[in-house]
């Protein structure tokens, strides 16, 4: 085992660093969303600009990046990295559980741990993953244009079954007994498994925004839709979602490709 | 926040029990590698048979289940399950996390928690997640031959950039500094993150053995490979591997159909 090393304890005073690409909201918008609620200033290299950020980003996740790029941390194979002092930290879900107790978004220890852990990876799991496979079936490096026959048909798919499946583990998420008082998915108070939702929600709500429609419609998800809202008009989230600082959906994993949704039945 | 239930104290006394699909390594294998190397024993609904263990599965993840069956949990979405006295927690990472440091496979606190959660996390989004898309690129509910053509596309692409991304980067993190003495991934003692990249390249290696086989002889991943063979031979896990408590692989997550594997350019 690796001792603690003392210098680690600075870094509990040093800033946050995100690394992500510029120009897209992707799995970086799960990191910022913890700064913005927790009102915690962050330093984003997205604000840098295309450059100098795809830069930073392709450095540190190269095979050739060495100790002077990730310092005493393992290797990075892809971004959002988190930068904390002497600490580097790749995986979203990873990241976003060593902010949570840090900016106050979740407890230190127990089993709470472990059970916000769990409901983040399945959101992620379904909105974050299996969605960016509906666009990108077969291959990540080619382009959309090239799966599109495929990506219809993945879709479909999505659009009938796993999308309900993974709205309605949320609303159960909300019905069970650990979810208390309040909109909250867990506990009688906001954490970072809300803000995971509402980024989840917002994301897939703009890749296939005529399936939510129906599916807000249907009355199945209220607690679902109702905590998406209620997150969307946090003081400092509203702040945030209005301002230039959110960046626009675009060739990330949220994509709104209309033919997607489309019930083309003649195609087929 | 949820208050710490003094009941749980009881649970760190329980006995573990994996509830997952009965005739399968699965994903439920890393968590059994662990109880393995640990010597820790464990109940397994899978030793009750195919339609006692299903049907328990199936309890635990109905849309249906409420209080009776989790407990002062938050729902399931999928197995494998880990109950611990009342705890009951899904996802494999979290459970491989929740399990590690308990069975002493995994520091307790501190920095290392995420650097082993950020590797855990990297292997089985490749050799897991990626890998099971390479049989079922569009519906994990339709059959693989109503989806072959795509499944002989994705795998193309899974041969030739994934595994050797996944295996370089597994090389990589036993190069970097935070590989101390030893094979280890991590430190300088083995690790849970090392039996998690032990099923990874063993349930991989079954699926695709041609491609293994190159990728073996090319020398880049000698590490890794050293490492394979380092967790086969341990006492405990080679007795369990030899024993019939090692299910077969079959219709899971690493499948081997050899024309997912052939070059066949004739067909293209």
């Amino acid at each position: 085992m690796i001792e603690p090393d003392p210098k680690r304890l600075k870094t509990e005073d040093a800033p946050y660093e995100l690394v992500y690409w510029h120009g897209l909201p992707g799995r970086g918008e799960f990191i910022r969303l913890l700064f913005v609620e927790a009102g915690v200033p962050w330093k984003d290299t997205s604000d840098k600009g295309m450059e100098a950020s795809t830069g930073q980003v392709l450095e540190l996740i190269s095979p050739d990046s060495g100790p002077s790029v990730q310092g005493k941390n393992p290797p990075v194979c892809a971004v959002p990295a988190l930068r904390h002092g002497d600490v580097l930290l790749s995986q979203t879900p990873n990241i976003l559980q060593y902010l949570a107790p840090r900016l106050g978004l979740a407890p230190k220890e127990g089993v709470a741990v472990y059970h916000l852990n769990q409901i983040v990876l399945t959101l992620i799991d379904g909105f974050v993953n299996e969605l960016h496979d509906t666009h990108h079936p077969i291959s990540v490096s080619a382009y959309y244009e090239d799966q599109k026959p495929e990506a219809k048909k993945r879709s479909k798919f999505f659009i009938e079954e796993r999308i309900p499946k993974f709205l309605g583990y949320a609303q159960r998420v909300l019905d069970a007994e650990t979810s208390g008082e309040g909109p909250w998915l867990y506990g009688d108070s906001l954490t970072y498994a809300d803000l995971v939702l509402f980024q989840s929600i917002d994301g897939t709500q703009f890749a296939f925004p005529k399936t939510f429609q129906k599916l807000k419609e249907s009355g199945k998800y209220d607690g679902v839709f109702k905590l998406y809202e209620t997150i969307k008009e946090r003081p400092a989230i509203k702040e945030y979602l209005a301002s230039d600082k959110r960046q626009k959906y675009g060739d990330g994993i949220w994509r709104h490709y209309p033919e997607l949704e489309e019930e083309d039945e003649k195609k087929e």
